[in-house]
């Protein structure tokens, strides 16, 4: 193992899954893609994007207060890519992109038709963290494809969905269904046991 | 599309990244694996990890103050998921699972060898939200593996590992290192030059 004190830009810990955030003030609805963001709560169901001010998403969401997280197959990595390559301040991406958007139930966000998953989110409570800002949104309401989704927790099912993964570098890939394993903590519980002593 | 208000247990946004925080306070070293973590700033290079308070890993780290955040290879699938099963307040993992672990070479905190990189982080701030807290810790230095990073940004290279993504109720998975796409900046651009009528 190499050992380096903290490099300037840095990926050590990607993958990360694609998403796209949605904003709108008015007419204007922008999109931009995310790969900093990450479930916070439960209840409250709490989710948090971390933007930076250099993003025009970021001006948006300061007057909008609300924003949507939108989730994409792999099949659409070129919606995803392309939003993350321009900005809004330049061009209405949109239009561009031809890119479908309904409105949403509860908020006045945009909603992806191409995605598999979309939070409508209120936003909560920002947070200043170096040189983004982390914006803490309560979800209130999921547009998700039914077959995408299975169980009680909604977990996706990777055999009807291929997430977009991001890895850096403009750079991105999904998952390899076929390598998924099941470890219940069960079997740790009972490993366990047995080490103790317990059987 | 299918629309509910907000379901009590959720993983939509899923798959996440698997990581293991570990935390060390005197003699006592625990691991834990995480999904909800994201990095949350360049400079100061900041990494945040959100835990329940019913987590053993929040009282060790409400003391301690500092944490590590370590990655591995799908071939250490067991250690993470096993490490995931049971809580450190009723057991020693590190000896039970047969852990090999090694002091940080800034902070005192477990590096497991087993990792293709860890993080060293201070704890900067704690932000509650909801039922977990979301830990911020400033990164002070990475552990990694050379042949497993490319590039000044340092991204994983997916043909020399393969991360450990969480898909929800104890289902694991990793990446298809075949479909990765190049997606530059540039393509977009071209696109809206493009469509801007400018070529």
């Amino acid at each position: 193992m190499k050992f380096i004190k903290t490099p300037k830009k840095f990926y050590f810990h990607y993958p990360f899954i694609a998403a796209v955030i949605g904003t709108k003030t008015g007419d204007k609805v922008n999109l931009m893609s995310a790969a900093w963001h990450t479930q916070l709560s439960f209840e409250p169901p709490l989710y948090g994007v971390s933007i930076s001010p250099k993003r025009y998403t970021y001006d948006l969401l300061k007057k909008s207060k609300v924003f949507s997280v939108n989730f994409l197959d792999f099949e659409y990595i070129e919606t995803v890519a392309y939003v993350g390559g321009v900005s809004g301040k330049d061009v209405d991406k949109i239009s561009a992109f031809e890119i479908p958007v309904i409105n949403g139930r509860i908020l006045d966000v945009p909603v992806l038709q191409e995605a598999y998953a979309v939070y409508e989110c209120q936003l909560a409570e920002e947070v200043e963290t170096g040189d983004h800002t982390l914006f803490i949104g309560k979800i209130l309401g999921v547009h998700y494809n039914e077959k995408a989704f299975s169980g009680d927790k909604f977990c996706p099912n990777t055999e009807k969905i291929s997430p977009i993964l991001y890895i850096g570098n403009e750079y991105y890939m999904t998952v390899d269904s076929e390598s998924k394993k099941h470890y219940p903590r069960k079997l740790a519980q009972e490993y366990i046991k047995d080490w103790k002593g317990e059987i």
